[in-house]
């Protein structure tokens, strides 16, 4: 197989769960390209570090290494550029930067509290011991009082949110009126959320919802049939 | 003159200071058009009623009145296909929208406590009685107080750019290698603070405030040799 996606997993192999590697799984099926999938734990750095990476995705493209979400979307444009198009030209690319970085901080790093507590059950013994200790180190405390605060500041999450809303007001993607890449970069979050937490993050009445359901629909049910909570 | 803009000024007619009209004073000057420019006071309501809108801007191309920052940008780049695109193709002007959103919440939004206080200076007295009454509404306190606690609230402001300096770390403008509307949305922005205000946005290591110097020159230095402060 020529593609082969390092993906973030725990104990299920099945269960990828990484927001950037979503970002790049809904890229490839955009494309509509096949690939294979290399489950990668969080402490098993001697694996990708051949590759240049410390981090995943990590994309082989036969021998070819390509490393960061979104340096592998443009990869993937560039290389296939025939195949429907991630951004929808080059003003799509450019601007799809900032979107990238919105995404990383307001949706990622926003979620990243809400659901923190609830990954270590989805890790094997040595994963999880790094993983509380290393993002303990990040918030400054401890993943449970992160938690324990989490009904409050999902208020604040979802207002942080309210430029996607007003948008999906005129439109019924990020992309137009079709999902591209600067919806992957959001759902990505989302999905992420989705697979490791059944915390609720939005109301049913919020359009974003109502965008995440479409998305988790996309490419038959790609994100939806990949286990996770029903949320 | 085919096209004529209504600008928002107080009592220099000649110190347009809209944040949304500044956007479109960019985008034409993108496009290479002139144009004329019509005076508006935030109390002349019944000047504009005529052309289906409250507010400006305002562009009148010929008899056609076309109203809302966003609708007029877009209405540019179909009018004048053949002239510099504004989002670099459909891709660019789909994605457009989020961005046209995170710019009215995250930097208008952001940038109205910090320089509301300083704007009835520049009205006059019908104009400044109708802004300190529905701004006040608004913020729920006095201008001053708002302005009170600017020395604190920036430090906030300027962290809510992030994504915008995480993008001007790997191009030199939101559009890419060359400005495009994607930029003069947030532009907008810093030239109503210019405007108005003395007081200091950005810390001069700061990536955003060199972007803001490129589009201060930017046409001849169109914005910087508009009458504002030097800041």
């Amino acid at each position: 197989m020529t593609l082969q996606l390092f993906e973030l997993v725990g104990t299920d192999a099945e269960r990828p769960f990484s927001p950037y590697c979503w970002r790049i799984r809904m890229a490839l099926a955009h494309k509509g390209l096949d690939h294979g999938s290399i489950p990668w734990r969080f402490t098993e750095k001697e694996a990708i570090a051949p590759h240049g990476s410390e981090r995943v995705p990590v994309l082989l493209h036969g021998e070819k290494p390509v490393a960061d979400s979104w340096v592998i979307a443009n990869y993937l444009e560039d290389t296939y550029p025939d195949r429907p198009s991630l951004f929808g030209g080059e003003g799509g690319r450019a601007v799809g930067k900032l979107i990238n970085s919105w995404g990383d901080i307001a949706v990622v790093g926003g979620l990243f509290p809400l659901i923190v507590s609830d990954i270590p059950a989805h890790l094997g013994p040595v994963d999880a011991d790094y993983f509380r200790t290393s993002r303990e180190a990040r918030l400054g405390r401890k993943l449970e009082d992160t938690a324990a605060e989490r009904d409050k500041s999902v208020l604040a999450f979802r207002r942080s949110l309210e430029p996607m809303r007003q948008t999906l007001k005129s439109q019924p993607f990020l992309g137009g009126k079709a999902p591209n890449y600067a919806d992957y970069i959001v759902f990505g979050g989302f999905q992420w959320a989705r697979v490791v937490s059944p915390f609720k993050l939005l109301e049913e009445s919020d359009p974003i919802h109502a965008w995440r359901e479409k998305l988790l629909d996309a490419f038959d049910g790609l994100a939806r049939n990949s286990p996770g909570f029903a949320v």
